[in-house]
């Protein structure tokens, strides 16, 4: 990993390890994590040390190519046999992610066309690597496509964090703005803090001031009000899984969108195709709830008394019929979505 | 003041002094302090240690009478001019409630018009007690109206706390919301953490749930996906200003009133008549825009990068055609507004 551009996630191949950078430890510590285990990867994805969904696309495909490259079992079936039960584990840490199995998928793929283990092992590790090299080319070319979206001087809101830390580097929201920015235009930044975990806060911010990109800060519930005072020109988040009625994402990007449709204010989503789910609908979607500590407190700070129930969806579900544009690396995709999805090409199923 | 209903604040007759529950140390620390100089209060408004538009306003009234009473000071026109004093540094503290001022002036006008000293100290104290004990008239009448609103099974989002810590006991929002549990009504409550200081999560919480009412702490984000869940019914809350056009409270409270409308659910203020202020419009108002540690840490522990900017807005302006109804301690009110407005009798100004 070089030191100058460290990726989120990448292939240790001198130790046949994962490195990731710890992100429940930003903005105060900066650490790289070297992950030897598929249960330590598994553990490190619900804990949120990585997240974001192209991140978790890598993570995946990683972590079976982690089982893989470890296994020491010399009998085809045997080492598959072991090869999926890594994959199964790491499937169930997060169900709203669409990425996660997908990226799994596609190593799983590999290893079972593989003639001899030696042949698996190489095999998994190559398309683990594909995986990560083709995201940073995604959301390159998405970022191309979505900074035509975005007028020379502009304010843009953000929620949780879409960015380089969100995927191997660049970003997908945050990869747009870095695109616009790349491109010569004046964008300011505001980032909802994206309760309870901070992601905004800690992690959208600490990347874009890196970059010397202008961000500002702002509780999320002080969006609706930024934009009745004429103060946001367009939204832009990520997306953790589109059906074909809606995007899943961070908990809070729905209330944007609705705030944003009665502002009349451009509400975009940027994801790579491999977040597209065609073959499902938002009701089939099981929506992630999370511990009540994460809003019961902040750090060892107590914020609700005791046996006080806690409500903690991690995603919400935003009805196509509010977004304005899917920024794809295949290309910006427009209503009618169910013209659009076309291109996409996944009504099959993953 | 009584063990076992304390009231927010109140005068100590015995020692002459403010006594009134820390509230930035809930749901941790349950601590009654003693207040007995004008300055100390000031700093405990500005700390939030008492805070809500009504509790502002009996603390602004016994402000004035703690200096009135503390005052050594022989002649009465100096007299006056050290009460006057202390009136306009309390009158600075805080700028969006309108509450805060009027229980100042309140007091002030006694002072004005006593005719010696030892008069003064008296009406003074007599006129801040009587804001005191009108505020719990208030708001068990203001519940009494609202409770009328509610389905006789109903699940209701609120925001911030505009509940028996904002007043003296009782509340407004959870004052209705608490009269229609007296009245045997099936309540339940969902309590917005209301970022960054989650007056929701740490003094909602803690009151229902000491009053065991029915209640669910939600991150702020998360109301307009329940509101589309269909798991909302009606939202109520609190206010710290209604102008002609608009009603002020907590920063988050124009994106439910968004959502609400959106969702075709009603949106209801409840606030006493002292929070009125129509002789002026929303754009004559400042809204208070608090430090950048608030979002930046939370206790110790750092949320932000140092050096990115933040914009802490502590209250929003909803307009009132996204209110269905204000109630207030002389009834229910209804758009238009213009009219209904002329029964509360302030268009003169405060």
């Amino acid at each position: 990993m070089p030191e100058r551009e460290p990726y989120t996630i990448a292939w240790e191949e001198e130790t046949g390890s994962i490195v990731y950078i710890d992100q429940t430890l930003l903005p105060g510590q900066y650490r790289v994590v070297r992950c030897t285990t598929v249960e330590d990867l598994a553990r490190a994805i619900r804990r949120l040390e990585v997240r974001g969904a192209p991140a978790l696309g890598i993570a995946g495909a990683m972590g079976v190519a982690l089982a893989a490259v470890r296994s020491a079992e010399p009998d085809l079936d045997r080492f598959r046999e072991g090869v999926g039960q890594a994959a199964d584990l790491l499937r169930g840490t997060r169900p709203t992610a669409v990425n996660l199995a997908w990226g799994i998928d596609r190593v799983v793929r590999k290893v079972a066309m593989a003639a001899s283990v030696a042949e698996a092992k190489a095999l998994a590790i190559a398309e683990a690597n594909a995986v990560a090299e083709e995201d940073e080319l995604t959301c390159r070319r998405l970022g191309t496509f979505g900074e035509e979206l975005f007028p020379a001087r502009c304010t843009v809101l953000t929620h949780c964090n879409a960015g380089a830390l969100a995927c191997r580097c660049w970003g997908t929201a945050l990869g747009v703005i870095r695109s616009a920015v790349a491109a010569g235009k004046d964008v300011r930044v505001i980032a909802c803090e994206t309760r309870p975990l901070n992601q905004g806060s800690r992690l959208t911010c600490w990347e874009l001031a890196r970059d010397g990109i202008d961000v500002t800060l702002i509780p999320d519930s002080s969006a609706a009000y930024l934009m009745r005072k004429g103060a946001i020109d367009l939204v832009i988040v990520g997306a953790d899984r589109i059906t074909k009625d809606a995007v899943f994402n961070k908990i809070g990007t729905y209330m944007h969108a609705v705030a944003a449709r009665h502002h009349g204010i451009p509400f975009y989503v940027a994801a790579p195709v491999s977040t597209f789910d065609l073959a499902r609908t938002e009701k089939e979607i099981t929506v992630e709830e999370r511990d009540r500590t994460e809003l019961a407190y902040c750090g060892d700070r107590q914020l609700a008394p005791d046996g006080v129930a806690v409500l903690n969806y991690a995603f919400d579900a935003t009805p196509l019929d509010l977004v304005d544009a899917i920024i794809t690396e295949i290309g910006v995709l427009r209503p009618p979505y169910a013209d659009s999805f076309r291109l996409v090409g996944k009504e099959e199923g993953i």
